[in-house]
Formats: C-alpha cells, sequence, structure tokens
C-alpha cells in the first residue's frame, strides 16, 4: 500500500483548500499526514457509509485548526463530503467550517478549535466505551469494543484542561484511548521552548501512561507504534510523534509561517514538485481512491460481522437488548413526572437536597443515567446509593469521581453524550461554573443535552464569602446561547426541573439550586409546578385581570416575595408573583402564553433574585424596580447577610410598594 | 525553640475559631501546623509592623479553605489582628473572612479559595522578583531579593490551572519559588486515590522542579528541605509534606470529616489534651508569644538593613530609584493622551493594530509596563518591538510568552501586579475569555487593574467559524462587578481606551478589539476621543434638541450606524449615534451627564452590536431595537457574515426608520 501517496494526497487537498479560502492552518496536516494516512487505512474501525455505527473507533482531530485534514480524511475515506465541499472550504453554507464541527459535517464526532477540549472529550468516549462494554458485553457476545483515537498539538498539551482530563484518563486505566502527540517544536510565538519544555514522557508517564515516541514520518514506526497502543489494555497510551510542520514544503517546513497561513500559490508548486506529485489542483491519485475503496469494503463486512453479533446479542439478552435501545436512542419512561417524590408541602430542605432525591429517584427509572461531581458529591447531593463507583475495572458503576476539575469533568461529560448510550449531569458549586464555561460554551454550540448541577447558588453560600458566592453566575449563563438555566424556587420545582431537563435533548441544562433550606410550595393551594416546563408562571395574584404590579422571582426569593405580595394583596393591592425558573423556556412558549404571564400593558415591574440585576431589564423594562445584589458578597452567616442585601420580604415589600405608590 | 508549641497553638486557634464560627476547613491547617510554624519562625522574611515593604517574602496560602492557619500565623506574627477577630471568624464585619481576601485582611498576599489560583498568583510574584532583581540589583547592592511561598493542596495539584503555571514556572526557572504539598490523601469524596493517583515527583520533576519529599510533621526534614530549597536557584522547588489531615484529633484525624466541617466541642476537647495543650478556648501560651516576639524584632532589624542598602542604592543610581518609586507607585506620565500617536482620519486599520500602535507607544513612556500573550501575540499585536523577551534567566525584557494557557496567563499577572513594580497586560482571543473568568472575576473581588487584551471581539472573526466568534462574550464580562469593559470603535478610541484602563487602578480592565479594519473616526469633524473616558457620549446627531431616536453603538458597530443615521438625517428625522465604548465608565459619571447623552424622554431607541442583545434593554428598554445577534456564528469571510447577519448600514437604517415611523 502506498501510504506515501496517501499521505501526500492529504497534503496537495490541505494546501489547496486553505489557498482557496486565502485562511487556515496546513502545518499540522502536512505534519500530522503520515500518521494518519497509516491509522485511516490499516487501523480505524469505521464504516463510512454508517458514520452512526455505535460500535465504531471515535477519532478526534483535538487540534481543530487543522481541519483540512478531518475533512481530507472523511472524503477520501468515502463519507458524504464530495471534493467540491473541499474546494469551498471555510465558506458560508459549506460542510467545511473553520474548524470541524459535530453536527454540520458527517464523521465529526465532536466540535474542536479551543485546545484541549477534544482530549476531554475523547477521554469521556473511552470511558462511555468502557461502560457499555461492562453493562453489554458477555461471554459470547462482544458488542463494546472500540478504540478513541486523537490527534493533539503541543499547544494542547500546555493548556490546563489536559492535565484534568490525563490524570483523569491514568487513573482509570482507560486502555483503549490511544492519542498522538504532534510534537514539532512549533507554536504560534515561535520555538516552543520559549516557554515550554516539560518532559511529556516524563509527565504521562507520571499520570499512568504507555508512552512511546516515534518519528512521525516512518510509517512503519507508526503502526508499530498503534500496535503496541492496542494491546495495552491497562493503561492509555500516547505516541510522540515527532514530525515536521509543514512537511514537504520546500521554503516553508519546519517554521511557524506554515501554522496558521496560506502556503503560497508559488510554495505550493515547489511543495507538490518536491512531494512528486503533479502540478494539479485538489488532486486524488486513482491508486489512493482505491486503497480507501477497498478499505471501506472490509469495513462494511466488519460492521455486517458485528450487526450478526448483535443480533445474537439481542436474541440471547432480550431485556438487556431493550436497554440498549431506549439508552441509545435516550428514550424516558412515559409518565416521568408522576414517579418522582412528592414533596410534602410544610417541608423544608435546599434545592440542592431535594435534587439529591430527585436524582436517586430518577436513577432507577433510567438506567443510563449516570453522573457525579468534581470533588463535591456531598455538597452538590449528586450521589447515587447503591449504584456503585466508576473506577479503574470498575466501570459497570453510575457514579464519577471527577475530582477537583470542572473544567475537565465537563469536557468528559460531553464526550460521554457525544458517544452515546448515556445520559449525563455533573456537579460543582455555581459558582465554579465559570471553570466550566469554555466547555459548556461547545456543548451549547454541539447541542449535547449534558445537564450540569450547579449547587450554592446565591451569596446565601453564607460564610465560605465572596469567592464562593456566585453574583453574575446565573445570568452569565442565560446568555450563552442554547443553554437553559432552571432555577427553581423549591423541592417541587426541583422535580419539575428536572423532568424538563431531560426532556431537553437539543443542548444542555444548566441546574441551579441553593445551599440553604427553602419551604415546599403547597401545590393544592398554588398552581402546579409542571409549569416549570413554560418557564415563568402565575404563582398567585391578589386580585383579577390585570394586576398593578408583576412581581418576578426566581429559586430562593420566590418564598419572601410571596410574602410581600400577600402583604400588598391585605392591603388591597392587586398584585402578580411570577415564578420564573427558566427564561429559555419561557421564551419558547408562543405570544399568547407569555402575554397571559406577563400582560404587556402593566409596566409596574419588579424583579427579585439573589444575584445581579444585569439583564433583568429585559422584563422589568429601563424603569423597573430590581431587587438585586450588584456588587460582591461578603463572609457572615445567609440570614445576615440577606438582611444586609435587602433579601427580606419586609424590604421587598416596601420596594414594591414604593412603585406602586 | 518549642516548634510543637507553636504548631500546637495553631492547631487550638484554628479548630476554636472554626467551632465558634460552627463553619471552615480545620483538617489544613492542623495538618500543616508544623510545616507553616518552622516557615514562620525561622524562615519567613517579613516584617509584621510594615505589611508593605516591597523586598518581604511572599506567602500564598493557595489552600484558601485553610484560611484560619493563616489568620493564626499573622495573629501570632504580631500583624494587626488581634484575637478577637480569630474569635469572629466568619461572621459579618470581621476581618476573618471564610477564604483569605486580600485588602481585607492584612498580611493576605492574595484571595485564594478557588483552588489553583493562589498558585498562578505566586509564579507571577516569583516572576516580578526576578524581573526587578534584574532591573535595579546592581553589584553593589541586592535591594530586591525575596522568596515566594506556597502552601498548595492535592486539590490543587488537580486543577488544570497547576499545571499551566508550574510548566511555566520550570520554564522560567524561577528558583525563588518554594511550593509546599500538603499530602494527606484525603479529598471530600474521600481517599484521592479514587480519581488522582499522578506521580507528583515525577510529574514535577518533567516540569523542570526541584523536588524533595518530607515527612511533614518532622521539623528537622520541614528545615533541611527549605534550606536546600533555598539554595536551588535554577529551579523551582516542590516540598512533598505528608502529613495527616486534622493532625491530633484522636477519632477524626486522617480522615474525609475533618476536611470542611468544625471537629465538635467533645472532639476538640479530646485533641487538646492529646497535643498536651490545655483545654482553653484560644490559648496561646507566653512562650509562643516570646517567640514571636523575637522573630519580629529580629526581622525589623532586616528591614532596617535593607533600608539602609536602599538608600545608598538610591545614591549611587538616582535615576533608577526614581524610576522605582514610580512603578511601586503606578505613577502614570503627565499627559499621557497627547503622547499616543495621533491616528490620521481616513486611514483604515484594525482595533487590534492601532492597539499594537498604542502599546509600544506607551512601553516607551511607562518602563514598568510589561505584558505578553497566550501564545497569539502576532494576532493579539501585544509585541512591544525591541524591548526584550523575559524567559529563564532573561527577566530583564518587557515581553511575556505565556504560552498556550489563558487561564494561568490571567492568574500569573495577577501575581505580578499585586507583587508590585509592574503593570501588566495580557492577550489572549475574546472567546477564550472564558478561559481567563475565573481568574479575572477574583481580580475583579480583589480590585487588581491588570489590563486584557481581547482581540477578534465579534463573529467578523470570520473563517475561523464559531468555536472562535464571540457572541455572548462581551456582555459576559460586563456583568463582572467591578469589570471594566471597553470596546472601542476605531484607532483614536483605542488610545484613549488605553489610557482610561491604565488610569484605572481599583480593577481589572477589559479591551476587546477588532480582528477586522476599521476607518478612523475623523475627530476635527467629530467629538475627541477622550470621551471615551465618559464612557459613552454623542458621536453625532442630525438635528438640535432631543433626537427622536438614540442610536447607541460600540465597536465595529459604531461605523455603520453612524452611515444609518446620516442617512436619516438626510432624509429630516433628527437622530442620535451615542458611540458607547464603555458601560462601566458612563454609568459612573453624574446623573446630569448620562441624561444629558440619553434623555430620558427619549423613549426611541436602539442598540447595535455585533453580539448579544442580552443586556442591551438596560438602556434600550423593553421595546427597544437591537441589531444583536443571539445565536452562533458561522464559518465565512467576515463581509459575508455581516450581510447575512444584518451588520450593514442598510439594516440599520430599514430597522431605525421602522422603530420612528
Amino acid at each position: 500500500m502506498n501510504l506515501n501517496l496517501v499521505a501526500n494526497t492529504i497534503r496537495g487537498l490541505a494546501m489547496d483548500g486553505i489557498q482557496a479560502a486565502n485562511s487556515g492552518h496546513p502545518g499540522m496536516p502536512m505534519g500530522m499526514a503520515d500518521v494518519s494516512a497509516v491509522l485511516w487505512t490499516k487501523y480505524l474501525k469505521h464504516n463510512p457509509h454508517n458514520p452512526a455505527w455505535p460500535d465504531r473507533d471515535r477519532f478526534v482531530l483535538s487540534a481543530g485548526h487543522g481541519s483540512m485534514l478531518i475533512y481530507s480524511l472523511l472524503h477520501l475515506a468515502g463519507y458524504d463530503l464530495p471534493l467540491d465541499e473541499l474546494k469551498k472550504f471555510r465558506q458560508w453554507g459549506s460542510l467545511t467550517a473553520g474548524h470541524p464541527e459535530y453536527g454540520h459535517t458527517v464523521g465529526v464526532e465532536t466540535t474542536t478549535g479551543p485546545l484541549g477540549q477534544g482530549c476531554s472529550n475523547a477521554v469521556g468516549m473511552a470511558i462511555a466505551e468502557q461502560m457499555l462494554a461492562a453493562r453489554y458485553n458477555s461471554e459470547a457476545q462482544k458488542i463494546v469494543d472500540h478504540f478513541t483515537y486523537v490527534i493533539a498539538s503541543e499547544g494542547e498539551f500546555e493548556e490546563g484542561i489536559s492535565h484534568e482530563v490525563f490524570s483523569l484518563a491514568g487513573n482509570h486505566g482507560l486502555g483503549k484511548l490511544v492519542v498522538f502527540y504532534d510534537q514539532n517544536f512549533i507554536s504560534i510565538e515561535g520555538d516552543t521552548h520559549i516557554t515550554y519544555t516539560d518532559d511529556v514522557r516524563k509527565r504521562m508517564e507520571a499520570y499512568g501512561w504507555q508512552v512511546q515516541e516515534v518519528n512521525g514520518h516512518n510509517h512503519d514506526e507508526i503502526s508499530a507504534a498503534i500496535e503496541a497502543a492496542q494491546a495495552e489494555s491497562e493503561k492509555p497510551s500516547i505516541i510522540i510523534c515527532n514530525t515536521k510542520i509543514g512537511f514537504g514544503s520546500p521554503n516553508k517546513e519546519g517554521s511557524h509561517d506554515v501554522h496558521g497561513a496560506p502556503l503560497g500559490e508559488e510554495e505550493i508548486v515547489l511543495t507538490k514538485k518536491n512531494l512528486g506529485m503533479p502540478d494539479e489542483k485538489f488532486f486524488v491519485p486513482q491508486e489512493v481512491r482505491d486503497i480507501f475503496a477497498a478499505r471501506v469494503e472490509e469495513m462494511k463486512q466488519v460492521e455486517a460481522l458485528w450487526n450478526t453479533e448483535f443480533a445474537k446479542f439481542a436474541q440471547a439478552n432480550p431485556a438487556k437488548a431493550l436497554e440498549w435501545d431506549k439508552a441509545q436512542k435516550g428514550e424516558l419512561p412515559a409518565d416521568l413526572e408522576n414517579k418522582l417524590d412528592i414533596f410534602e408541602a410544610g417541608s423544608s430542605m435546599a434545592t440542592r437536597a431535594s435534587s439529591g432525591k430527585v436524582i436517586n429517584a430518577l436513577a432507577k427509572e433510567i438506567p443510563y443515567l449516570v453522573g457525579g461531581s468534581a470533588d463535591l458529591a456531598p455538597s452538590n447531593n449528586t450521589y447515587m446509593a447503591g449504584l456503585g463507583d466508576i473506577g479503574k475495572n470498575a466501570f459497570e458503576g453510575r457514579n464519577f469521581h471527577f475530582g477537583v476539575r470542572e473544567l475537565g469533568m465537563a469536557g468528559v461529560m460531553s464526550g460521554i453524550q457525544l458517544h452515546g448510550g448515556f445520559r449525563v449531569f455533573g456537579g460543582t458549586f455555581l459558582v465554579f461554573a465559570d471553570y466550566v464555561r469554555p466547555v459548556a460554551r461547545l456543548a451549547a454550540l454541539m447541542g449535547v443535552p449534558v445537564i450540569y448541577v450547579f449547587t450554592h447558588d446565591s451569596f446565601c453560600v453564607g460564610e465560605d464569602g465572596p469567592t464562593h458566592q456566585p453574583i453574575e453566575t446565573v445570568m452569565s449563563l442565560r446568555m450563552i446561547p442554547n443553554m437553559t438555566v432552571i432555577r427553581p424556587a423549591d423541592a417541587t420545582e426541583v422535580a419539575a426541573g428536572w423532568v424538563a431537563a431531560l426532556e431537553n435533548k437539543s443542548g444542555p441544562t444548566a441546574l441551579c439550586l441553593t445551599r440553604q433550606n427553602l419551604p415546599t410550595i403547597d401545590r393544592s393551594v398554588y398552581p402546579a409546578a409542571s409549569n416549570v416546563k413554560k418557564g415563568a408562571y402565575t404563582l398567585w395574584q391578589s386580585g383579577e385581570g390585570n394586576p398593578e404590579l408583576l412581581m418576578l422571582a426566581t429559586g430562593s426569593e420566590v418564598e419572601m416575595t410571596l410574602a410581600a405580595a400577600q402583604k400588598l394583596g391585605g392591603e388591597g393591592k392587586n398584585v402578580r408573583v411570577v415564578s420564573m425558573p427558566s427564561w429559555e423556556l419561557f421564551e419558547k412558549q408562543d405570544a399568547a402564553y407569555q402575554e397571559s404571564v406577563l400582560p404587556s400593558s402593566c409596566s409596574k415591574r419588579m424583579a427579585v433574585e439573589a444575584g445581579t440585576s444585569f439583564g433583568w431589564q429585559r422584563y422589568v423594562g429601563r424603569c423597573g424596580v430590581m431587587v438585586t445584589k450588584d456588587d460582591f458578597g461578603a463572609s457572615g452567616p445567609f440570614k445576615v447577610l440577606q438582611e444586609k442585601f435587602g433579601f427580606t420580604a419586609d424590604n421587598i415589600y416596601a420596594k414594591a410598594k414604593e412603585l406602586i405608590g
């Protein structure tokens, strides 16, 4: 098999695509063309004609700026990505976006670009594989058995997320994770040594990885290393690939000039000549077509065999097969809401605590629900009792121990979700959502339905002080496109919020939960908590028709707002309290519903939330009144803080009275 | 010297403070009491009577949850922190907040709590020390010569930021950085091994550190290790301290029960008995008082000696002494604005490019201005030409190479700023402000005046696609309390924006800059760009008096909004364009100025910004019109994207016309 020709074809496509776009990163695709050629023609298990085959190997181009590499590979391998799309690289409406995007281009397993995140997703995929294997493989049929391959760059190994997830991967003994580390010692600012001189071998050994090092342009060395990595089942593997960035370019190879800019027409001609390729744009030799065509045929048979095995498995284990099917589809039990704990009025508990009860109830109903916390399970109430822990050689459990690694946790969660077979949640303190944010943004962009359990959701954290007290955090999540934020007012809204989170299959959901106790609202008196799915609803009104005043509140502030409103009602005022757990769900309702809750004619409006005022003007207007908190909090018992910061029924009542006169 | 007694006194204070608060983390202070006792009585160079002495050693309790440890030490050492304050631990108004807060408690060098951030600040402090030493030390006088000591926990070593900054510290050869690693194998979820099994020795060696390991309760071993760390001048040092969490507690030592909850009255009695201490609350033996009193006397003399040396230095090097003084105070040159490049009307350049010119002009005027980028200097235009690079044994330079480590960069920046002697800026793409955010929040909380240079500030990034296109990012920064965001409209606003950033000494500033070219506004026709300091100003109005329509715009959208307005003006409409580079600066103006720019009587308002609409209702109201972008972007040339997303003068004109009828 002429692997040189395959590699040089990839180099040609990459150079030509980037030149046509006059934008992009040719250095990496040219440097890693050999590794990719070996992997994709000899080892990668996938069927380009069925990209959804559950037991395919996962391939993650974590160094997403080298996108022309994966587009070239997908095209050559036979995915539905015509050459014409490669010619439209980075253009409006093309399938070849600047960075690989999940859901946009077939065969792209995750969206990459922000360095290191692909690595975290890959760790999640490798964990999911082990978990599925532990659940479904039998002695007779091994229906889950695939590798996860990653191409990562030096910049990614500089990023903190690489530490978090590689440390976790080593600890968990993810033997089927293989990372190709593209070591060319070139970064945007020049030689990597100006700021980065890690002994990568030693570092990865410290995490418990198998480490190999190869000449990234020697196909035999690459093959041998892949086979050794596959053979190592107890440790994840890194193959340090010593490459030349921009390999083949007579004047730019090995220079940072070739990292992030087209080579230029002239240099492309020289490079193709140097590589022994014809001077033809987007050239694909027949020999290369034949190589990949043969590989597709082979892979079709591999999948056919798998299908046979799966059929046998299903016949022998009908219950498991049904479970597999539901898990793959993410099918929820009917009537979920009614299966959750009924929280009795009069009781009092933190929403993190009711969430813990709900999680445990849900876990019984949804066997593929898995989750954990970034070392805060006892505080986040995320532990599913009696359902086992996940760790090295123990993947049948349901509870993760993500460690103090918030960003890594989120990346792993996305990877598990992208892999398929599970619904995953992960917890930390709300204030640490800032750490999660870079990954949450990509989850939102991809539409990955992970669930973040963010507890300790206001300054009512209390004694821990301002470093641990969210002020702007809830609002900062609301503004991420395609993120759904739910801040429930009591235990009953928590249960409904969890159902809404599970029913949201098109993006991430963030549940914001209190540390402190809240009374459970008596749903025999007030409207049903199932209204949470509409995002906002009239909880109570003292009169009929259009109210004089709209009082909007979320979470822990609903209780005190209601108390203030009832006092105003007692004085003959017609005021309405709107519980507004989710702006995003409310915005999805039709105009008539929105108008019924927030009549546009009612311009006297106030908002109560133990967080920033920023953004509330959307609902209360420029002249609305807000009982909010715009500066940082302080250390002290939460009831003292509530008093000092004006979060009392009395203060809300006074502000409301001032507004309606 | 009875170091056992010192350590046990610390343990007693920690237990008692936390018990009184009924909240806190006793395990760590009790575990690290021995290490702290050795360090503070024998090695730490500081003068509690002059906490601002510039050449003091810096001590960072990175594991900030163990705050009673530093409060006990500060109290015993003789800082202005009376025992009464320790008795009010975590209470409203006390000096002993839940986590140590810079500016709140004397002697606290940085605010800690979010794990790992203190380590990043400490790396910045150690860099600042080396840089000052390179600038000011002479053969005759070594006026800068101090260590930076850190106490860090296992959780911090799990966090990604630890990787970023320890890798950088090793690369830079920070020989005067000493990290005590509190290794007790206990985390909140239990045994650390459930998720964390790094070979820490190997990992740190991979970064190029000196690694030692001691029994963290053996004073001789601790002393020897500190001396060996001090002796190692080419490498940062880690001393792995094997400790028992909650040392001395008969029933809780070594258990995660003692990590984050009071021991309970009964166990405290047993523990004190076990440690041979009297059963007395907040007990400090006279012997311990004497030890610290003697140390203070010693340290006063050390500082006095330093003052003498400094006086000699100042006499021998008057110019340098003046420069030192200005740098310590952060004194800005008079008339800075006029010293910056004058950008000519008619030219066209990206605001990142004009920022690059401004930075280079400022660098000449302000010798203590230093900065860099997270491996994006050529894109962020942050490089100061001819002013040298910073790296191992090369600390006289002005340009950092932070590497692909955005969060670490920000933490190091805060540390440099906290250390004193410099004003620091750091660059990355705006979309990666999400990585910076956890540190930026603490910078805002502390009031640290770092300057973030965030370029590529909208979907006009273009071809790189949605992973690199900020949508919600500018707004997400605006909502952080005490963060000042400036998004200039052209080169002249960039220059004024930089001046405003430098003049802001009470918190961080984020400059948001374009990738694409923008025309330079002709300031002989339009009002002066120095109006930037007011946050918003009337750029142009077609008529007199109150306008029919207010058109608010920022950054790259000012140009097209102006074009639309001028078209409306040509049709006889009285419309006003307000350039609004900084919400925060505008909100600081008096009501009269705000009213003069945005007359409250004018309710027809629109906002134009290439980012989310979220938040703009604050100025345009519930019924305002917004030309904004609420979902993720796309890959393509930016002019195509502007067209598709409605960011054209024509579309703005049409929307405005619709609004004013």
